[in-house]
């Protein structure tokens, strides 16, 4: 296809030679062609756009399987919903119940298993919520007559629908009832204008409502049944991933400048820009953690909170990398002796700090409070003394106190300008050393919450235990 | 009310004291008082956590009136929608048409104008392009007789479910039609497995598809004509806030610095902050002004997402600001002498340096290039320039080659490790200001582009003008 594909260009461009010439003589033939052949390019050009999608397609599906496996699971579920609606002669046409069931799957079925739940919850409770409601505005409506029956209605619906538009904006209300909130809109809306009797509306709100239960019923079973992902996990995993990557390019920075190696993987190096922005995704995620019930190592109240804090000091981090990289990038090159003077100093810095964060992420990955830390912590911040006491003695470099005849053409020395570079270097290395701390400090904070809420859990269940004991006795 | 609280607990206090001794003697009205007390202690807890919700409500409202407006605007709507269906006997009762139109305005109802258009296009096109797709599929499995009729349909919602949630993976999609893949699901599901006969389904979809349109024009409507929030108009006044605020740390931060002045006020030292993490709200915003036809100064294809770039350029500066500001809080404190050796160039760096943001600001805010900017740029390469200098001569503070005898003790002579603050502050000032440079050509760009497109909107108007002159005659 390829092959044709240059053969019809090759004509086109023979023709556009000899456009002139031939033009007079056939002129429908050449429009015809050309309109032809334009046509045929727009197709191949298109055919060309459509594969590089597919190719993108393809790619992130191998990627990330999991995402291929969760549209299986929509499908799964809206095919089976739709199966029982379709086999069973349960609904009454289009509008009929099967619509609520298929709609409360669609629109419910989130990646994550906490997202869906959210939804769920959220969907079931505003339903039944706004349904009582607008039954009594609906009574009361009613009873006040043909004549102010719509005022009443038209006031309730613009006040309620104000109020609950308003209360998303509220970021408490936001990050939990969002959702609910739309949903409250919409059912309170349609069942205070229905114009059936107030015992009708009874009878089709207990079929409405159940249908939406045995949706959600459905997507919270495939969901968690089928390779679940939990939001939870996903935000734990990712909080590991990230201080690795932190970890990598901390120390692949310093080692590639003292070093002067270009062998280091430029992925590893630029691994620390998908902390930089990682706000949204994670309080996303720690949005929906908030809903799952325990899985793996989690409790239902796993401290959640705590990883957008541990996110947070990443990020501080994270910008004095950013700092750091274009110190090491800067057009002001150090000279040579200033770098081999600092350069143990600074990769002991940049190694320790590094080993660290690879600790940290260890201790947040088996959430247990590293034996190792203290002595890591101690270690770079005897690093940090160590590149303290070589930058003291840098001065000697620029002065050797004990032959000054001629500073600026003395052999040995070196212009203050290029001792520049190393000395910003250095002094954001120790500031990194610092976030570092701040990094522990969170980490060790999760990993008390969490081992302290896992006491109350054990707590909270031992009755529980001593019950069923007692019952096996 | 308060004193009345504290009046309770202080009975409650009492009790406790005196538990002991009492218990004993009047055991159920001690029980009924705790009971009371406690429920009380609650109602009025849950009474102050409401009252401070009440009160962040109307801060909030307070703070932006445009979001109680956009509350309104969602309640008009809605009422005007449902009135129209309550009056008028359109309906079949809950699940007919009113429903659709109801819950389409429900939905589709955002705050800003491009992201309430998104949705309504989204909803129209996916709606359509179902609703054929489902009659066709229904059609050929009605042809396949009764057996194999669950199994066409079934497999054909799995496939196309499947493929659609697949497409709301891949960013160019989700972009752009994430919603209206969700309502593609929706109404092929919903339609696929109807029991009509094709010919009543043309009829239905006909109707559906005419109240969908009501409730989206609706929507446009209201959101046009009701004080319009512009997405567009958003971004852009957010990039400026946003230069502004970068500019305002900048110079705070150095001047507080120098100056050792506390009178600064720390919200405007903090301002950069609000710059770090705002690419998702910038993402968002410039999709949806993709949406909005032209408005105010904005055509229809105004470059938005230059602003993405422009954004970004203006991150790396913040996060330049932010190691500046770890620098200048840090503890190791610089000596007077060499502060005051550098104070004139870095102020005059900070000053030059926030006043081409500032200008910047004006640029992107009048949509044109400024004539001062080039000035700017370059009044702000000599500060560097001099602040270099400064920093060379810097080596005489700390060794002057004149009278070196006795370097260490000699009076005057600054340690070395005194001038690293300074010296890092300066260095990453200068960093700071090649990054405005990248800044400076991304806002021209964003002009430059602007104006092309400007041009070519007006060329393209021209003809249309030609044909009213035209018309005219």
């Amino acid at each position: 296809m390829a092959s044709g594909k240059e053969l019809c260009e090759g004509v086109e461009w023979r023709i556009r030679v000899v456009d002139g010439s031939s033009e007079v003589l056939v002129p429908p033939t050449g429009l015809a062609r050309k309109v032809w052949l334009r046509t045929k390019g727009l197709i191949s050009g298109l055919g060309m756009k459509v594969r590089m999608f597919l190719k993108q397609a393809w790619d992130m599906g191998a990627n990330d399987p999991r995402k291929v496996i969760h549209c299986i699971k929509v499908g799964l579920a809206l095919t089976i919903v739709s199966l029982v609606y379709f086999m069973r002669p349960l609904y009454d046409g289009v509008g009929g119940n099967a619509m609520w069931a298929i709609m409360t799957v669609v629109v419910v079925f989130e990646p994550t298993v906490g997202a869906t739940l959210y939804k769920c919850l959220n969907r079931v409770c505003a339903t039944c919520l706004a349904g009582f409601l607008a039954v009594g505005v609906h009574w009361i409506a009613s009873q006040s007559g043909d004549r102010f029956e719509p005022f009443v209605v038209g006031a309730s619906i613009f006040i309620l629908a104000s109020i609950a538009t308003f209360s998303r904006f509220i970021p408490s209300v936001k990050s939990k009832f969002d959702y609910g909130a739309m949903i409250f809109i919409l059912t309170f809306s349609i069942v205070a204008i229905s114009g059936y009797r107030v015992d009708k509306l009874f009878d089709l709100a207990h079929q409405r409502i159940s249908t939406i239960i045995i949706g959600t019923s459905l997507c919270i079973f495939v969901i968690m049944m089928v390779c679940p992902i939990w939001s939870g996990q996903e935000l734990h995993s990712l909080t590991v991933r990230k201080m690795d990557k932190l970890s990598d390019s901390l120390d692949g920075c310093v080692t590639q400048y003292f070093t002067n190696s270009n062998g280091e993987d430029d992925q590893k190096l630029q691994g620390y820009k998908c902390v930089l922005s990682s706000k949204a995704s994670e309080e996303s995620m720690a949005n929906f953690a908030r809903w799952e019930p325990s899985h793996g190592r989690f409790n239902f109240r796993h401290p959640w909170k705590q990883y957008l804090k541990i996110g947070a000091s990443m990020r501080s981090c994270a910008y004095c990398i950013e700092a750091l990289n274009s110190c090491i990038n800067s057009e002001n090159q150090a000279a040579e002796s200033i770098k081999k003077h600092l350069s143990t100093s600074c990769l002991k810095v940049s190694s320790s700090s590094s080993s660290a964060i690879k600790e940290l992420a260890e201790s947040v990955k088996k959430m247990n409070k590293s034996p190792n830390m203290d002595l890591l912590v101690e270690e770079m911040n005897s690093a940090v003394e160590e590149l303290h006491n070589d930058l003291k003695s840098l001065s000697h470099l620029l002065n050797p106190s004990t032959t000054a005849e001629n500073q600026i053409s003395a052999t040995g020395l070196v212009p203050f300008m290029e001792i520049i570079p190393v000395v910003t270097l250095a002094s954001i290395l120790i500031e990194i050393s610092a976030r570092i701390e701040a990094l522990v400090g969170s980490v060790e904070e999760l990993v008390e919450e969490s081992e302290m809420k896992d006491k109350i859990v054990a707590k909270e269940e031992k009755p529980e235990g001593t019950m069923k004991a007692l019952q096996r006795v």
